[in-house]
Parts: C-alpha cells; structure tokens; sequence
C-alpha cells in the first residue's frame, strides 16, 4: 500500500497539458484517500468547463497505478475556488502593464466564427465603423496573425508608433484605433509562420502592450477555428461578449455550433448571431440570389439559444472598398440598425480572464 | 576569453524553438573559432527556409556574449548536409508504421489557401470525385480538425473501423477513401478545442496511423492560416505539390500570396492556382454577377509565377448538394477539365519530409 507522500510524489509527474505545469504544484490535488488497495484522488480543476479534464484524469490515474500493481484509482473531479485559482495563478499573474494602467477599455467585443469565409473581418470592420459614426471611441484589434486583412480594408500601411507606455495603435480616417500584425510585417505578403504558442503571444501582446487608451468599446477580428488564437482570446482577455458570424450554408452553421459550444464551455456570453452573405442582387433584374442556399441561420440561433441579430447581402461594392482600403465610405446605412441591436446587447460586466 | 568548451557549454542552452531540442544535440553547431574577444559561430540549419533563423541566430549571440563582458559573438548560417539531418533526426524518425507499411499512395496533394471559406473543402471534395470518375483510386484526409465540412458533404456518419494494422478509411458511395476528426466525435457539432501541438499530432496519425492501402493519390484537405497545420502537413509528410484556392477579391488574394510565401520557403512545390466563387449566374436573367468584384487570380497568380487553372462560379445547388452530403451526385462537369489539368501537372516525385 503506497503512502500518502508516494502517491503525491507520483502526482506531481502529472502535468497539466494546457498550462504545462504539474498538478501538484498548481494546487490542483485537493485530497488524497488510500483505502488499501484503493487510492481516491480529488482534483480541483481550474473550470469543470476545462476542455482536458479527461485527459488529466486518465493521467492520474495511470500515474497512480503504476506504482504497485493491483492498485485501483479513482478520480473525483471537482473546481477550484476564486482563492485556489488566485493562488495557483497568483505567481503568474502579471502585473498591468504601462500600456494597460494608461488605458480604460469599457467593452470588448470578439467577432467569431469558427468558419472561414464568412466574412468576420467585414463584420467586425463594418461594426467598428457603425460604432465611430455614432460618436464612440473604437478600438479594432485583428486577432488575425495568420490572415490578417483589417489594416488592407481601412488603407493603413504605416507600422505603429512606440510611445513611452507602448505601443501606439494606427489610427484610421474616422479615427478608429488599429492594431494588426500586417502593420508590423515588411511587407503585407510577408507570411507569419509561426505555431500556436507564438500566435497565442502575439495576440496577448496587443491586449498588455499596446496604448489603447480610453475606449468605448475594443472590437476583436478572430481567425477561424477554436484552436490556440479562440483560446487564448477567450481564456486571458476580459470579453464582455463574443458576436457570432455564419453564413446560409447549414455547413457554416455546423462549424459555427463548435466555436458556440466553445464559447459556452468557457463561460463567455454570446451576444447574438449575424448571418453574412445571405444573397446577392441581380444589378440587371433585382432578383434575389441565394448563392449559398436557403438561409439556415435561423435554425442555427434558435439551436444556439442566441438572437439572430440580422442577415447581410453580399454585396460587390462592399468587396471592391475593401480591396481598395475604403470601408469607412462603404454607405453601410443596412449595417446601421444591426450595429445599434449588438451594442444595446453587449453585456456590462467583463468576464474574469482565466489566465494572465 | 573563453574555451571552446565553455562557448560549446553555452550553446548547448540555446533551443531549437521548433524542434524543442538544443542545438548543441541536434548537431547544429557546426564550428566554434575565437579570436581574442571575438567568438564565431557558424551554424547549419534544418533548412535555409527555417522560419525562426533570426532567432535562434539571435539566442545564439546573447548565450556566447552573456559569458564575458565585451565579448562579440558573430553567427554564420549555413545548410545541414543530408547526412548530417538524417543524423540529427536519425534517432527521431520513426519507423513506418504497419499502417504505413500496408499502404502504398502514389501521389499527395495538399489544398491549400491560408485565406478561410473561399472553397478548399469544396475544391477538395469536387477534385476527389472528379479523379474517382476517371477510375483512379482516391483518398481525402480532412486536415481542419477545427472546422472539418469532409464527412458532411459526403454524408458520411459512421466512425472508422479499427483494422489489425490501424485504422481503416471511411468509404464514400462512390469508393473515395475519407478520413476526418468528424467521424471520430460523438457528435459532429463537438468542438475541438486542442492547442496547435494536439493538432498537428492528429493531423500526422492521420498519415501514420492509417491503413489507406493502394492509392493512385491522396488529397489532404487543409484549414486556413499558416500556423500548425499547413507547417506540420508540408514538414512532416511527403507531399507532391499544393494546390492553391483563391477568391476574386485583392484581398483574398494577399492572404494567398502568404500562403504561397510559405510553400516555397519548405520547397514545396505549388501546381497551380483555382479562382473559386468568381460569379454567380442570376437564375432569372443569366448575368454573370461578380460578388466578389472583378477577379484578380490572373495577377495573383502572375505573381506567384503559377499557371491559374480555372475559375469556378458560385453555385447555389452546389451549396445545397454539400449540405445534404450529395456531392458525388452534383453534376460537375465544369469541374472535370479543371481535374484533368492538375492532375496532370501534379509532380512525379515527393518532398522529403524535413521531419518523422
């Protein structure tokens, strides 16, 4: 029968794959039970939601088993408290930066999807510009690194300026504040081939380090996929809520239902749901073609549970300011009501950042 | 002024950030010459197209430099010799798998974009269906394991069996061997919410673990971005060539030209360039719609210095063909020429993967 100070020894080879440190450490083993030849371990995960708790659990107890053959483990799991977490973090947790103590961001807002293609980054430039034309101070950070296309669609080329507390967003003609990866690259062809972890620190990097400086609202352009840059944004920056973005294809809604369900799994609200790319006007004969189909996104919302806010055309004009770098003269009077809905909608309170 | 030893001592602190061994073990350091406070590294790479040479270049100079005051460390790239990359991952390389043993795939093409939702999947699927209407023997491993659309065009369901040498393809009605995470979830709108390690693990056992047998050639359908997966799928498995998915607007178009950057920074070689979604034609008066504005493949694809190979219309009952998992029934004629064409120019030879 192994000891108590054995099974802990053996528990603190166990390593949390998400954070990379072992469980023992972070103060995840909350208690230890040896019942001859059966060991109970409770486990405080950081969230019930957390996406690897199986995995964390087989770990246990194959670390626990393999100390004397015969030995059954048994794995309960439970959650840490605000004072575990802040414990466990409390070492990690860095302190405001300059760049953060010389900024006061009321909302933030990430602009999801999951899918590709559907035209996030027209929807969170749309919403940016929807928003400065009612007065408000807009922040747009293109969570991007890997495609990022804001600072093509507002014209900007120029890199950011260092200022004493960081770094100075770009500012666009209507005076919406930019940051993007494409503004720091050489050239905007430049590809960034970096792997998840360098992305994640990009993306973290313009939350800590960039002078944003008193907003009404900071609009976040997600890439596609709920792998590290979804994760990250929704694990260490404080949303308020996250819009979701599909298109007619029942295919997009699939796809869209994975980032909803990763979006839930971390507690983080959704504000509602913008179908994109709903149809297009024949110039000739007005008609109106659903190039993808017939509209799915009300089954969608109604499955999700989330208001279907509104369903955008597509529309050429759109897609030639873009290329152009003039989406801030795209005469979007259809987006107007729809950015009106969202904002009404943004919830008040911000979610606690699970990490950093 | 240091030893040699002590110079090797230091460098052997400095990580590979890629590889996560050091350089000193991989046998990167090819030579060490001080001449009084001056140190001269001279380094041999992986490859010259190692995305991270400035930095490892740079923790190079600091670790040589942190050893004395006013020492000056000079670094000098050069490339491995294949001997010395088969003896730095010598150790590393697996042996085939007894999946891989009983498979034979003569030719693997990638689809590729970097830009989301301008139709890989679509162009994948449709490539498939058009090789296995030439009787070729054909295989389609879905790469997005964030966002897979594989198995719902095809209206497959059911999880793959496990066969004695690993796990066995999913067959489509027509005979085109698929794999995706899809058919491993309980349900398909479960979200995979891996970082990018856990990912390229899935996307590699997808190649190594299973049994694809005898193919005339493998498409690999891949997800946006050039992070993890585009990195891992052209490091790690023997490509013929890429196979670029672009749409009509400048701004797709830039996000391609990333992609492309990044092939032939790994050598892999680009076949050539599909214009997708290039204009919808109205039902009622037959217009040629550009929805996304007036296509820009020709010059991306100047630019690139490839061949475009056709551009395809927007089409609502392909849409709906995929949604209902009937694409081997959408009657795709137009697609056929286009099939033939990049057959054709697919590569007869294979990258050597750089890794495993």
């Amino acid at each position: 029968m192994p000891t108590e100070a054995q099974v802990r020894k053996a528990l603190s080879e166990v390593m949390d794959p998400e954070l990379g440190r072992n469980i023992v450490e972070l103060g995840m083993v909350r208690d230890v039970a040896i019942e001859g030849s059966r060991v109970r371990v409770t486990l405080a995960l950081t969230t019930m939601a957390c996406p690897l708790k199986d995995r964390i659990s087989d770990d246990v107890r194959a670390a626990v088993e393999a100390l004397e053959p015969g030995l059954q483990a048994n794995v309960q799991l439970t959650e840490m408290t605000d004072e575990e977490r802040r414990r466990a973090f409390g070492s990690q947790a860095p302190a405001e930066t300059v760049a953060q103590k010389a900024s006061n961001v009321q909302r933030v807002v990430a602009v999801m999807s999951g899918k590709g293609g559907v035209g996030k980054s027209s929807v969170s430039a749309l919403l940016a510009v929807a928003l400065r034309r009612k007065g408000l101070r807009v922040g747009l950070l293109d969570a991007d690194i890997t495609g990022p296309s804001i600072p093509r669609m507002f014209g900007l080329h120029e890199p950011p300026v260092m200022g004493v507390n960081g770094m100075l967003p770009v500012e666009s003609r209507t005076g919406i504040k930019v940051i993007s990866i494409n503004l720091l690259l050489p050239t905007e062809e430049e590809a960034v081939v970096w792997r998840g972890p360098l992305i994640s620190s990009a993306i973290r990097q313009f939350w800590t380090e960039v002078v944003w400086g008193d907003l009404d609202v900071l609009i976040l352009d997600l890439p596609p996929g709920t792998s590290d840059p979804a994760l990250t944004v929704m694990q260490s920056l404080p949303l308020n809520g996250v819009l979701m973005v599909t298109s007619p294809q029942d295919l997009a809604g699939m796809v869209v239902r994975k980032a909803a369900a990763l979006a839930s799994q971390l507690k983080v609200p959704i504000i509602g749901l913008v179908e994109n790319m709903s149809y297009v006007l024949c110039p000739d004969c007005a008609r109106k073609v659903e190039v993808f189909g017939p509209s799915q996104a009300g089954r969608t919302a109604a499955q999700l549970g989330v208001p279907l806010l509104g369903s955008l055309p597509l529309d050429p004009e759109l897609a030639r300011r873009a290329d152009v770098g003039e989406i801030e003269d795209y005469p979007a009077e259809a987006f107007q009501p729809l950015a009106e809905e969202v904002w009404a909608r943004v919830p008040a309170t911000k979610c606690k950042p699970m990490f950093g």
